[in-house]
Order: C-alpha cells, then sequence, then structure tokens
C-alpha cells in the first residue's frame, strides 16, 4: 500500500501532523501501538490536570470562607468518581481527537509499526504483516518514564505517573523522587488530598531549568501547607517502607508508605527501526534541523523522540513545522518562545531566557518584576495569596524571558510568548490593552515598574 | 502654585495619567472631590468582581459533585462579610494606588477642582480656595448612571450598581432595567445568591453591542438557571412593587421586591468648567484627537468623560497616549483592539469587530469558529460547560474581531487583541505557541477550524 506520509506514533505530534497533512491533501497513514493521544492524552497532560482540578476544587471549598462562603462540616472527596472522571475526559478527548483525524481521510491503524528500509526511492515500514510505502516518513515515538538505577527500586512496590493517576487507594505518605515538573505536580495533588508528600530533589532547587526566584516561592508555599522537602539530596536506596537518602554525606531514612519516581523522561529510539535508514542521533534524542528533519531527507522526527523538549505543544509546533516543510510552506523551529507550566495551585510559568542561564552565558540583562497584587483581580481573587511576574529584557530592552507565579499563569504565559517571538520592545508592549480588572494586567504594569 | 499638569478627576485615567507624568519628572497635581480610584476602584469593576468571586466560589461548591468534591449540607453564604471583605479589597487597592502615586512625587488633593480660565499663557484651576497654573490640563471626570425618565422611577426605592454594591440584605426578586454588561454582571451575582432575576432589554438581544451569538448563547445559559429576559421589552412605569412593561404594544407586570436601574452611563461635563476654556463637545463627551487632545491644545481629556468607549482600560490607554504626546514621545490612540468583558459564570469576551458591524457596513468578512470543548482543558475543566471561540477574518486573513465564552475569556481576549493590534494573519498566528493543555489552545485550533 502506498501513501505520501506515514506517522509512527499517535501522541500529540503524530495526530498534530495527521490531521494537518491530511487537511492539506497528503494521502496520510497513522500508526499507534498503544492508545490514539499518547501519553499526554492517556497517561499525561490531560489525566493529571482533571485531578489538579478536583484538588482545586476541595482546596477552593476549603478556603471559601475568606470569601464569605461556608459549609458546615469538611468537604468529602471519592477517589474512585474522581478516577473515574479523569478517565471518561480522557476517552472523550481520545474519541474527539479519533474523529477530527477520520474527519481529514488520515487512515489510521491501531498497531504498531517498524521501519523496514528503503526501495526504489520509497520508504518501508511494516505493520501487523502489511508493507507500506511511502515518500515521507515522521517518527513520533514519544518517550518513557526514566527509571533510575537505584537500590531495592525492582523489588520495590513504587509509583511512576501511569500508576499514580489510576491508584483509588492513597497512601498515607509519599515519597516523590524528582523535584521537577511532574514531581511538583502529583505532590500538589496528594498533598490536596490529605496525604503526607515528601519530596526529594538531588539539585539545591526544584522545577530543574525554571526560573529560581519563582520556583523558590512556589516550594515555600508548600512547603507551608505541609510538604516536606529535601533539597541536595540524594536517594541512595528504597524499599516498600520508605527512602534511604543521602545529605551532605550523612545518610537518613524518610519513611513512606509508597514511592513515586519522576526523574525525568527519555527518548524512545529503540524499537522503530531508525538503524534501518541510518538516522543520527544527538545526545538523548534524533538529531533533528529547524525543519525537523532528520539525516535522512525524507524523514521528520518530532516530539519526545527529539529529546530536547519533551513538552506536548513543542511537539505540536514542531509538527506543524515538518508539514509545512513537505508542503513548501515557509516556517521553522523556534524554541525561544516555549511556555513552560507547572500546574501546582498557584500555577507557575515560564517563557524564554531565565536569570540563571543568561548569567551563566555572560549575556547581560535587566529585570523588571512586580508582586501580582498589583492587579486588581488578583487581590480580589486570590485573598492573601502572593504570585510574581518577572520580565527578563536584553540590552535593547526586547522581551527575551517571563516568568510567573500565581493564577491563571498558565493561560497568561503565551503573552509573554508572542511579545518574545514578535520581538516586541518594552514600549511597544506597553501599547497592548489588557481589559481591567485581569491578572493579565501585570504585564502591562510590570513593564512601566 | 504653578504645576507642569493638573489632572481633574482620580479614576483609572486620572491615576494612570499621574502616575506617567509624575514617573516621567512632571511637575504633576492630582485633583478627586470624591475618593482616589474613582467609580471603577470604589464602586464599579473591583467590587463587582470581588462580589462575583463570591458567588463564583458559591457556584462552584454546589457544582463541586461533579468533580468527585462533596458536602454533606449546602453551602451558606454570610452577605456582611461578603460586603465587608469587598469594602476591604477596595480600601487596600485605593490604598495601593494612592501610595503609588505618591511615590512618584505627584501632589495629591483630595477636593473638587474647577476650571477657571486662561491667563498669561497659564491654565487656571480653583480647588478649595486656592488657584493653580498650569501649563497642561487632564479632565478625567468620568460618568455618572444613567437615571431614565420612567413614570413612577423618583417616587420608588430603586438601586443603580452603587446601591447594589453595598446592600447586605438580598431582595427575594430583583429587577432589572437594562440587560446590558452591568445589567448582566448583578443578574448573574443576584442569580447565584438565590434571588429571582428578571432582565428587560429594550433591544432584540442583550449585552448591547457585543458578539450576538454569543450573547445569546450566554442568555440561553442563565435562562436555564432560572433568570427571566424580557427582550424588545419596554419599562413604561415602575413602583416599589415592581416593573410595568410593553412588548409589542401589550401591557403587563412583572413583579419585583427592588429594581436595579442599568441602561447605561454618561459623562460628568457639567460641573469642571469645560465652557471657560471654550472646550468643544462632540455627541455626548469632550471631543478629542487622536491625542486625546481637546480643541484646546493644552487640554486633554481621557476616559468616560468622551463619552465613547466607557471602560477602564480604555482610559487607562487614553492617559497614557496623552501624558506621551506631552512628553512627545511617538504615540496615539486605536480603538480597534479593546476589549470587552463581561464576568459573568462563564465570562463572555469580545474584541475588534462584530459580524453584525461588518453586516451593517457591507464589509466582507468570513468566520472561523469552535467549540471550547476543542480545548482539552476546557473540558478537564468544565463538566457539562459549553462555550465558543470565533475569530472574524478580512479579506487578507488577517484577525480583526474575537469573540469568546466560557471561562476564562476575561484573560485570554487581550491575546486576540494583540493580534489585531498587529495585524496578524492566520498563518502567523498559527506560529504562536499555547502551552498545552490551556483554554488558550483554542485560538490554535480555530485558527485551523
Amino acid at each position: 500500500m502506498k501513501f505520501d506520509i506515514a506517522i509512527i506514533g499517535g501522541g500529540p505530534a503524530g495526530y498534530t501532523a495527521a490531521e494537518r497533512a491530511g487537511s492539506n491533501g497528503l494521502r496520510t497513514i497513522l500508526f499507534e501501538k498503544k492508545a490514539i493521544g499518547g501519553v499526554c492524552l492517556n497517561e499525561g497532560c490531560i489525566p493529571t490536570k482533571t485531578l489538579l482540578y478536583s484538588a482545586k476544587t476541595l482546596d477552593n471549598i476549603k478556603g471559601a470562607s475568606k470569601y464569605g462562603i461556608s459549609v458546615t462540616s469538611e468537604p468529602m472527596f471519592d477517589m474512585e468518581k474522581i478516577i473515574n472522571r479523569k478517565n471518561k475526559t480522557v476517552k472523550m478527548l481520545t474519541g474527539g481527537v479519533k474523529m477530527t483525524v477520520n474527519s481529514y481521510g488520515v487512515t489510521v491503524v491501531e498497531k504498531e509499526a517498524v521501519i523496514v528500509g528503503e526501495k526504489n526511492g520509497l520508504i518501508q515500514v511494516a505493520c501487523d504483516g502489511d508493507t507500506y510505502e511511502v515518500t515521507y516518513l515522521m517518527v513520533c515515538t514519544g518517550s518513557d518514564t526514566v527509571i533510575p538505577p537505584i537500590k531495592g527500586l525492582p523489588d520495590t512496590d513504587y509509583w511512576t505517573s501511569k500508576e499514580a493517576l489510576e491508584s483509588v487507594a492513597l497512601p498515607k505518605s509519599l515519597a516523590v523522587i524528582g523535584g521537577g515538573v511532574i514531581g511538583m505536580e502529583f505532590a500538589s495533588f496528594f498533598n490536596s488530598m490529605g496525604v503526607q508528600v515528601h519530596v526529594i530533589e538531588m539539585m539545591p532547587e526544584i522545577l530543574g531549568a525554571m526560573d529560581k526566584e519563582t520556583s523558590a516561592m512556589l516550594r515555600s508555599e508548600y512547603a507551608k501547607r505541609g510538604v516536606k522537602f529535601y533539597l541536595n539530596t540524594k536517594v541512595t536506596e528504597v524499599s516498600n517502607k520508605g527512602v534511604t537518602v543521602e545529605k551532605d554525606g550523612k545518610s537518613s531514612v524518610i519513611e513512606a508508605d509508597k514511592i513515586l519516581v519522576s526523574v525525568g523522561r527519555k527518548a524512545n529510539l529503540g524499537q522503530v527501526g531508525l538503524d534501518k535508514l541510518n538516522i543520527e542521533l544527538l545526545r538523548n534524542g534524533v538529531k533533528v534541523d529547524e525543519h525537523m528533519q532528520t539525516s535522512h531527507p525524507r524523514v521528520y522526527a518530532c516530539g519526545d523522540i527529539t529529546g530536547y523538549s519533551m513538552l506536548a505543544h513543542t511537539a505540536i509546533r514542531e509538527s506543524e513545522v515538518a508539514i509545512n516543510h513537505i508542503l513548501g510552506v515557509d516556517d521553522r523551529m523556534d524554541y525561544n518562545y516555549i511556555p513552560g507550566v507547572v500546574y501546582t495551585n498557584p500555577e507557575l510559568a515560564g517563557v524564554g531566557k531565565t536569570e540563571e542561564e543568561l548569567a551563566a552565558a555572560g549575556i547581560s540583562y535587566h529585570v523588571q518584576k512586580l508582586p501580582m497584587a498589583y492587579s486588581g483581580r488578583f487581590v480580589a481573587e486570590n485573598e492573601h495569596g502572593s504570585g510574581l511576574c518577572k520580565l527578563i529584557l536584553n540590552e535593547y530592552d526586547c522581551v527575551i524571558g517571563c516568568h510567573l507565579l500565581g493564577n491563571p499563569s498558565s493561560e497568561l504565559i503565551v503573552i509573554a510568548g508572542i511579545a518574545i517571538e514578535h520581538g516586541y520592545t518594552v514600549e511597544e508592549f506597553k501599547k497592548s490593552v489588557f481589559p481591567h480588572p485581569t491578572v493579565g494586567e501585570i504585564f502591562h504594569e510590570t513593564l512601566f515598574a
């Protein structure tokens, strides 16, 4: 069977590519070995946000009396109902993706596909006993949870994010190994549900490469709510009773009913047969250029398999760039304005450069920042809440970075992303009109700070 | 006493002008006869949003079981606490404005000022027995609630928005005369608090000049929640027992314990002494050019007194344009990208052109629209919720309008505003990266629809 393009992997990169290719008239086939929507829709972004919204609803009820609203008894939660709603939401959204992909005439095969090789200028892909000949190939096989080589781990009944999203039973205490974005989102969820949470992080601060000032503010907020943080701390051994850690050469034990491993994700390079086309790798992923082209000019790689950004919206944009390249539409990938969000409560978000990376690179910059309380709406809706808006500007007064703490940062950060994308100076950005009162006005205020 | 600039009126236009003038080294004096912050901070935008957030908290508790969270009894509210918090929030924010204005060295006089005339090339302003001589004058005296000449109204104990924000006692039923933005926000609040609300609107649809499709969707949502709407309906008489209305020549009575008059606002032109400098008027406000200059080259008018946009964020931008003009910074007022927001639950927001005005003007356009349910985050956080994202595009495929229904439209609409401001085409706007999952992604999806 012949197609213009085969896409292996039906996560955000793959299904977006299928939609864009199909809608532009390419004969398109999409292979997915497990579940359309990939990790993101099935066991990542969407399920976590569904659970986190239940947690937020619970938090809001607990804090309602600050707004003159009260309940006579403690609110209750039903984990089975919460998990069922999550499953229902996932089903509805994956159903929506399938419907959209189908509406563009894409052939969908829900089986594992592998690259066979190249013959007569066509790339050959095998799946379920059939061979497909295609002009273009897009590899979007995503990533897997990294399982670190910790002593005792194979004999421990630990969770990764996948199991944490499925468990109706709550542990009394949870040790989160790795205080990155995934670790912190689960720490936030289980903290809201009354679980004693311990977050163990090897580095001096949580949230990896994100802005240190807002990360520390978020950590301090969760510490107040009872989450215990262990920074600069290495896990040396685990068991079903807890975690042995080492800090400054001293060893101690953190007791915990359950362990969540969230130290990162790694590109799925192994099984798809990249070697059959001699696809070059770079560091931990497939090497691509700014058009997402691999070392083979008709093979593209998008999403986590590049081992680079590991975010669903990066994958979506990458696949759009790749399809545009195939279609001859001028476009290229630019990672300078990809936002990153942590869906804790309050939310934390960042885009562009951080002070830390600019300082390390010796690039001069200046900062304008204001507490979120300069937004009237933030004050009206966040009794006793704190937060920050930080803009990072280069020597020409162009916005090159932005870091936010406070709801709804997830929805606001794209505004700074657009400013970076288009190279707005402070003077230009000042002319944008934010409705009053909104939390977004904090950008306007900070530009004048 | 001599100043570079006198500003009469301390609302959003006035305090913003004072901050910008002061921070740029102009010797600045700000007069406010009543309360710094104006109607917006003291009895408009901020107080309503504070009350509406309490109402939203109540709504969220009532709907919590959809997310697996429950309370054993009906949530209760304490109107006194809600009103007190509103007052505290207003006090805190007006305090913040005063502090900021002071920090820029602005002289603030909390008394009524009037224009005296011009002498030796300086404008003279009188206040509390003193005369001030200034090079520039900015008039920002705002607007007042319109009290329509309805039979029986003077003898009725009715509310305007001001009284509605202060009342601890709730009526059993409320007749809202005028289904514009203010009317609908109060209808939303009192509906949440269990009051039987009637909205009476002379026009065929609520929300005046806003997009008709989303306005009708919002109306239908509130009708489901029990609000009664009377469209194409004229109020002919009122009393403390209710409202007599006329529709299609037939008269009927709507019983209501309380009446809220919200038919609009009119510019405060009368008392400030505009005639002393022969300031020209236009329609219902002061005539200004694109630099907010009046017919007198050193007199500017900003905010509701122009009788034009009547929005706080318009006032803020206008005053920045005016101060830039005084400072010699290139800038001009552009009303094409001023957003409008209705803070109901769900929120409704719009910016730029509507289909209705384009059709009336015979300008060709096309529409791309999608239900909000195409956003995974919207689905995760709005069980059974509906909403719409509508983009209006011109013949060059540039975004010229956007209309949204669904939370948090208030925070998202600025993104479309920026697209209009900078003239983005669909192809350009597609390249912006929205974090996944966010409600904002609906823009991205709609661009591809």
